[in-house]
Order: structure tokens, then C-alpha cells, then sequence
């Protein structure tokens, strides 16, 4: 018998109507023996209104407690645009290490898609979290006049590509398929190009049952909507992860069922799970909001702490209720609960 | 009564297969008293093979003596990744300043799309075309060692986001909705975000009739499957622009449809007009290869010399036979001569 201590951000908009769902989920798929602890954080656009702080190094002392952290979503049309974003979620992937971020994408029967002809979709993107232009290298020069110049830096280490190519290759080689495609532009961005086709090529070797693919990252787009069933695992670069992550969310359910973790995969630092989709503050507190993609992520949540067991309750309710759901309008509650009650069934 | 001094680069792959037809509907679409005179380039793969050479500044020298360049694909894999597209596309954008970039998209009825339900699509991207992560700024320290890091620099000036911002607007006012759409990624690439973003406002004051809409990259890839109508014209980065205008291309009748032109609207330059797609040396000398795209990018470079009324008839053209074209299979020859023939008629 052992306690999961979990850090819980609900943040904004319907984050806290999402992940009051997820905890509900959570608890109903725990083993008896195992307790649930939960403290909250009142991380966001409230917080950084009143205090002018988005996530301060208490903060982080603090988090780093837990065994992992549940978020809703963070983000107000009140706060200026990166304000939150630089000063409060990527600030703490970084933090975190968070180098390791792991985006799955599966269109179950009967859900909706763009897409005609309802193709078989089911991949995973592993997303680099911790390089790349996401660093915030750069700066502005003569800010405002005729003459600025902004530059942005895209920063790509060995020690940073070989990690995360790594994870993919492995969760590749774990899956049925085994089929891994890169996604960069490395015809265009020379440097970091080379540099993760390199390393991609290198690991490759030790990774023989996998196959591999390489996609430059226009192409991919294009793929993602004309042949989504090609791909099995892709491992690609913070910003090109960002773009077709949403991208391949739309195709496979909507942002309303896409889950990600933030993952950390050495434990030195609890890793975060939350779903891709925003703060959506146009439907907020109207129990609208679809709290599937939060659900998901509480799976990906169990998943890295072992409870592989129950991750795949958890998946395989959500499956059973999007194959089922049909055209009837349910509340946020109500799809909560209907998952807390299969999953407990 | 003047004459057209065209540079044809036909290029790898079925680039010459392409630029066949695109010179047919040409000449077709020319009125009597316009004298057309061609000067072929052998740029691309075999050049390189050859002698090493991609693009000289005797090259440069003798296509700048042109109205315009009409490319057919560059790309082969037998040349490294990179050589070609830096050392011959992008190298020539730059040196001719090719700072707009057009890529129009319009799904017409009849033409096949991945999307459900053949939504209503007709807009235009207009990508910035000189600047960004596409200026070959960065490097790599400790190569092929585990502590390689590479690093890619974009630069963006408030001069080269202004010009091709005020293209945009002035593209979108002259449409009959009006509508402009900025797509960058301000919460995270902060300082070239606002720079991108200010401009945009500043320069919207000088059109008051034009609707102007924010979309990060991220979420634009999701409307541009699930809301496409929404669109009017775009304008945005290099690379953001590469990637959502494959993914344009996709949802509006693929890349076998999609024009481009890279345009110097100063004059100071000749223009360069090309398909979206590459070289595809898996079809090339088949006759397989659809010219379509590269006889819309003849409208653009009709359109960009001044003759609308050719351009029109050219793209009225393409619309009927698409709209007709149905199942059956025509080779490539034999679709530049059904565009002609209408073209002429
Ligand atoms: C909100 C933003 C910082 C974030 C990102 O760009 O990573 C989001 O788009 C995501 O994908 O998690
Ligand atoms: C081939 C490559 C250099 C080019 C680009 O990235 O601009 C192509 O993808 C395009 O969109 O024209």
C-alpha cells in the first residue's frame, strides 16, 4: 500500500471544471489501498492579477514535492499574449525538465473528424519540451522604431535530440508496429537539422526491429490529413510537435479528447499531464466544457506512475463512452461521472 | 505591342515535364501582338553533378535580364538534403528579394479533398519570403560529439515584416470580403511575435475597411481542417507560411493543384513563379505528373505582368476542367493541351 501525492492546478477558464473531472475519474480507478492526496495551486490569470506572479521559486520548491501534477489549462484573454505562457507553463517544463512530451492521437468509431472517410488513426507524437525556438534565446534591438530587429533562437544540443529521440525509439519498439518518422526541416534549418537527423540515425542502430521514416515538416501536414494511418510514433522538435500536435488532435477527435504529458522520465521532478486544448474562456463555468481529454490524461498520469492497470481502465472508458456518445448534449459533470462510473464498474 | 523575356528553369523530377505545359497555356493565353521569348536554364540536380555549381553570380546576373522566371521542381535525391534547397531556391529568393510569397487556395467543385463534407475554400497566403528562420543565420559548435549545439537564428526586421504586412492588407482590401488573418506564435517566440504583431496593428490603422483576426500557428492548422471557410487571405512567417500552405494545398485539392509565386512586387527583380510541389522523382518521365499547378502559377505570373485578362482566362481554364475532370486518367501532356485548347477558344 503506498499514497499518490498530487499537486492539482486547475488554472483558467474551464480548467477547473475539466479537472474537477479527472480527479473524479482518478479516485474511481485507484486501487483501494493506494490514497489519493491532493493539494491545490491557485496558479493563472487570478493569481498573476493580484500578485503579479505567475510561478516564483516557492512555487517551485513546493511542486517539486509531488509525485506528479494534474492541469487544467492556463490562459486568459485579460493577461498580455506569453505573459502566462513564458512566465508560467514553460517556465515550469523547464524547470521540471519536462524534455519529454508525449502527445498520443487515436480516432475511435463514431467519433468525429474532419476528415472523410473516418480513417484509422492511431499514433503518438513525442514531442521534444525543452530546446528548440522554445527556449526564449532571442531579443529585440531599437524596440518600436523602423529599424527593430527581433531574432529568435532556436537552441538544439545532442545531449537534449539524443534523449528524446531515445524515448521514441523505445516506445516505438514497444508498440505493434514499430515504425518511427522523424519531422524537422532539416533541407531548410541546416544546423539543427543535421543535428537531429544525426543523432536520429545513430540511435537508430540500436533500435534495429524499428523502422524508420523521415518527414520534413510541411510534408507531414499534409500526411496527417491525407494518410494519417501511415503514422505510428513521430519524434520531432518543440515548435514542429506544438504545429501538428494540434493539427493531428483535429483529425482524430478535436482538442475535446487530446491528452499530453509533460513528462520527466528520470522522477528527479514530478511530471505534469494536461489536456492540449486552452482555458476556452467563451464557455467557461456553463459545464460545457468536454473533460475527455483531462480523463486521458489522468490514463497518461497512471500510466507514468505504474498503474499501468488502471491507465488502461481509464482508456478503455473513455473508448467504450466516445464510441457510444451519439449526438446527445451531456455537461461537463455528466461525462465525469459517466467515466468515474465505468471506470469503477 | 511588347514581348515577354521569360527565364524557364524546368529543373529535376518532372519540373521539365510541368513547365512544358505551363508554356503551352502560355503562349496560348498571349495575345497576338505579345512576343514571347523563352531562355532555358539547366539548374538542379545534373548541373550540380556536373560541375558543383547550384547558382553563380554569372547565373544571377544573366536571369536578373528577364521579366520573370518560370521554375518548374528542384530536388533530387541524390543530392544531400539541403544543397539544393539553400544553395539554389532559397539563395535565389534572397538575391532577388522575393520577400511576398503567394500561395492562393481555392477548392473548386468536383476536386477531391481529405475533408468531409467539401467546404467552401478560397483564400490566399501571403508568406514572407526573405527573413525569419530562412535567413541560413546560426551554426553548430562540437560536431558529430555529445556535446554538439546547433543553433537557427530568426531574424525578423520591422522593414521586411512591414512591406509584406501592407501587401497583405492591401491584397485583402481589394477582395470582396476583407479579411486579413495574422498567424504567428506571440505567446511563445515573444520578440519576434510582437514586433509582427505591432506592425500588424500599426499598418491595419491604414486600412479601416479591412477585418483583421489573430491566429496562433498551432490553432490555425485546426481551422484550416474544421473551419477553412473562415479564411479570406493570411499573412504570416516563413515558416509558418511553408507549413500551412502545404496543408492549404491538401484540404483544397492537393499539391497537385497549388501555385506559388515569389514575388518582388518593387519590379526591381524578375519574379519567380513555381508549383508547390517538388520534384516527385518517383513519377517523373512517366507522364503522370499533373501540370495544373504549374499553368496556375502562369496565371500569377500573368497577373504579375500586367496581363489580368489572360490570367483570368487561364485560371477560368483550370476551373472548368477541373470541375470536369472526373475519374478518368489523362497524362500530363494531355491536360496542358485540354488547358490550352480552352485557354485559346
Ligand atoms: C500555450 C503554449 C505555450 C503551448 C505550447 O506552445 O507549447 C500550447 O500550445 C501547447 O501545445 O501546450
Ligand atoms: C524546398 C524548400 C526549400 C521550400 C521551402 O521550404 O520554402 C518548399 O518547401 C516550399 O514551400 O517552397
Amino acid at each position: 500500500s503506498h499514497s499518490i501525492n498530487l499537486a492539482v492546478i486547475p488554472g483558467d477558464g474551464i480548467g477547473q471544471e475539466v479537472v474537477a473531472q479527472g480527479l473524479k475519474v482518478l479516485a474511481a480507478a485507484l486501487p483501494q489501498d493506494v490514497k489519493l492526496e491532493t493539494e491545490e495551486y491557485d496558479f493563472g490569470a487570478r493569481r498573476y492579477h493580484a500578485t503579479g506572479e505567475t510561478l516564483t521559486d516557492a512555487d517551485l520548491d513546493s511542486l517539486k514535492k509531488h509525485d506528479a501534477i494534474l492541469l487544467g489549462a492556463i490562459g486568459d484573454p485579460s493577461v498580455p499574449s506569453g505573459v502566462l505562457e513564458r512566465g508560467f507553463l514553460l517556465k515550469l517544463r523547464f524547470a521540471f525538465d519536462h524534455h519529454v512530451n508525449l502527445r498520443p492521437s487515436k480516432l475511435l468509431p463514431g467519433v468525429a473528424t474532419p476528415l472523410a472517410g473516418q480513417p484509422a488513426i492511431d499514433f503518438v507524437v513525442v514531442r521534444e519540451g525543452t530546446e528548440g525556438p522554445y527556449t526564449g534565446n532571442g531579443g529585440t534591438i531599437r524596440k518600436g522604431t523602423e529599424h527593430e530587429v527581433a531574432t529568435e533562437v532556436s537552441v538544439n544540443t545532442a545531449f537534449g535530440v539524443e534523449r528524446v529521440v531515445r524515448d521514441a525509439f523505445a516506445r516505438a519498439q514497444a508498440r505493434p508496429r514499430k515504425k518511427l518518422t522523424l519531422v524537422h526541416k532539416n533541407n531548410v534549418l541546416t544546423f539543427a537539422g543535421h543535428l537531429w537527423t544525426d543523432v536520429f540515425n545513430r540511435v537508430a542502430g540500436e533500435f534495429p526491429e524499428v523502422t524508420t521514416d523521415y518527414l520534413h515538416v510541411d510534408a507531414a501536414t499534409i500526411f496527417l490529413v491525407t494518410d494519417p494511418a501511415r503514422f505510428d510514433v513521430i519524434v520531432t522538435d518543440n515548435l514542429f510537435g506544438d504545429i501538428i500536435t494540434d493539427l493531428a488532435a483535429a483529425v482524430s477527435g478535436g482538442i475535446g479528447v487530446a491528452a499530453s504529458g509533460n513528462i520527466n522520465p528520470s522522477r528527479d521532478f514530478p511530471s505534469m499531464f494536461e489536456p492540449v486544448h486552452g482555458s476556452a474562456p467563451d464557455i467557461a463555468g456553463q459545464g460545457k466544457a468536454d473533460p475527455t481529454a483531462t480523463v486521458l490524461s489522468v490514463a497518461l498520469l497512471l500510466r507514468h506512475l505504474g498503474h499501468e492497470a488502471e491507465a488502461a481502465r481509464v482508456e478503455a472508458a473513455v473508448e467504450a463512452d466516445l464510441t457510444e456518445r451519439g449526438a446527445a448534449v451531456r455537461t461537463t459533470d455528466e461525462i465525469g461521472d459517466a467515466l468515474a462510473a465505468r471506470v469503477a464498474s
